[in-house]
């Protein structure tokens, strides 16, 4: 069996999971509740490890670092309350959502409270630098979610728009992942720019492996159902490329799909072939792989250690992961 | 007629609302209009005066203080969206609740985005106190929240807990915004301690106001309908007074009527006639009066000026308050 790209950070993740246990604050036990269920509901914790790994690439290695590390992550936590609420989701890591297990109303509330707690804790280390690039990306992530909400249902939405969503609802809060980890270690300032363009990077190429993986993933290794995406009238990258190299009966069809309130699983099934028959299959997963290439170029600026190569095979694994 | 006591503050709210208007950043159509809509409903601006009124103590007045006082008031926009959606609220300050007009989804994401321009726009000051700040507030105020939530319909909730809920969800949001005026400043420590402890008691003070109102203030005057806590299950300074001063017949049927699931507008009479004969009412005003007088106290240790005397009024002034 292939070793995990995590495999390095095994130590680190022990961390990470101990502070993100440790950091959540409020001695309130429904709050406490909530969100740990989101926290420890299986996440990768990618986000924390890069902010862990890039603080190490410029010598910085302490418990400090990793209390810097469960920022990004609650922030992702806090997201992903409020995104199933707003996307009345059915199962997220193949658990129910927390809405439907405390409701709107509380799922919403402990959102705010982790999008909060978040910030406290990067404020509690006085670097006006890094609560300058949290408090950015809280915004983009928040602007990246009403956009997708209003563009969504639009199947001539171009590859450009495309980006605009997610470089604010996945990419800068990675980029902001790994910006912290140099930013908390004094690198020089270029580096912590080239940092913040890794990690936009590859949360680009993570959003489209997962919009491809919404369409050709194992049900049972994703914890959710395929075609997610479309039946909420999300259009990304694969379904871009489709509709771009289709004939206009074949695109007549998908905006007609697209229009409907129900999408049923025939119609995802037909889509989904449109997706393979046409190449876009190949298409996105092309663009996905530029995306890291460039990533690694941005690495190897990093001053030579073991966690550079680390870093990239971490990059590479993002467009081998099957969940 | 009496003068407003926020007369000697003019000139102030007319760059307030220029800045509120500017401060607002993205640029998607949606997220202004939703964002509008809260942010030019009404409200008093009692948030961002303080701020400037708190840096103009320790000699500071210029545009930048008008861009930080910005950030209270959209953390109180911000807090007001996701309330409605959490309380569905039916009329706020006379209109229709944000929910009500654009649905839940895009509410919530607007809050987010208030919440997020509030944060970017303190950290950009590049003070990492005033983020220290704003983020501790930003916590408490979703603590607040959610604790309400679930201590709702206890009518033994003592008074203690009832401030540990108000102090989360207006003290700490009032304070913040005299605090960060002399911070911004550069007024000494000890005196911007004072500050938060000025508003944490205005606060306290203009949250039973806003408690009292809710059972006696007139519906066109308010813009919403009279016992709105008690029908959604809020337990209050004047009910827990009027409980606490009730024989055990008419408890129970306090207790009994916060248990139901509907309460009618004859029960809320009902429940504002135990307040009224009890002596609920004037026990909560002094309530009140006891925080403003010590709120007064915190004002009279600032250096003198024409200013401290605005700041007593305006205190003294929530009292007064009939919306």
């Amino acid at each position: 069996m292939k070793k995990s790209p995590l495999e390095p950070f095994k130590k680190d993740l022990v961390e990470i999971e101990r502070h993100l246990e440790n950091c959540l604050g409020c001695e309130h036990p429904l709050v406490q509740e909530v969100s740990r269920y989101i926290v420890f509901s299986g996440g990768k914790r990618i986000r924390p490890v890069l902010t862990v790994a890039c603080a190490r690439l410029f010598g910085i290695e302490n418990d400090d670092c990793y209390r810097l590390s469960v920022v990004p992550e609650y922030l992702h936590a806090a997201s992903l309350l409020h995104d199933d609420v707003v996307d009345e989701g059915e199962l997220r890591r193949g658990k129910l959502p927390a809405y439907k297990v405390w409701g709107n109303r509380i799922t919403i509330l402990s959102g705010d409270y982790l999008y909060a707690r978040a910030i406290e804790i990067a404020s509690s280390f006085g670097n006006a630098e890094i609560d300058a690039v949290i408090a950015k990306t809280v915004q983009k992530m928040s602007e990246g979610e009403i956009i997708q909400l209003v563009q969504s249902k639009d199947p001539e939405l171009t590859l450009e728009v495309y980006y605009s969503i997610i470089e604010r609802k996945t990419g800068a809060l990675i980029a902001a992942s790994a910006m912290i980890g140099g930013l908390f270690a004094g690198a020089p300032k270029a580096l912590c720019k080239s940092l913040y363009v890794f990690g936009d990077l590859i949360g680009k190429a993570f959003q489209i492996v997962d919009d491809l993986l919404d369409y050709t993933g194992d049900e049972n290794e994703l914890g959710k159902g395929i075609g997610t995406d479309l039946k909420e009238g999300k259009v990304t990258v694969p379904l871009i490329y489709a509709f771009k190299m289709s004939d206009p009966q074949v695109r007549e069809k998908i905006k007609k799909i697209l229009s409907q309130e129900n999408i049923s699983d025939d119609e995802v099934n037909w889509v989904r072939s449109v997706i393979l028959s046409t190449g876009a299959l190949e298409a996105s997963f092309n663009e996905a792989k530029g995306h890291i290439d460039n990533a690694i170029k941005e690495l190897n600026k990093m001053p030579e250690s073991e966690t550079v190569g680390h870093l990239v095979n971490l990059s590479r694994y993002i467009l081998e992961r099957r969940r």
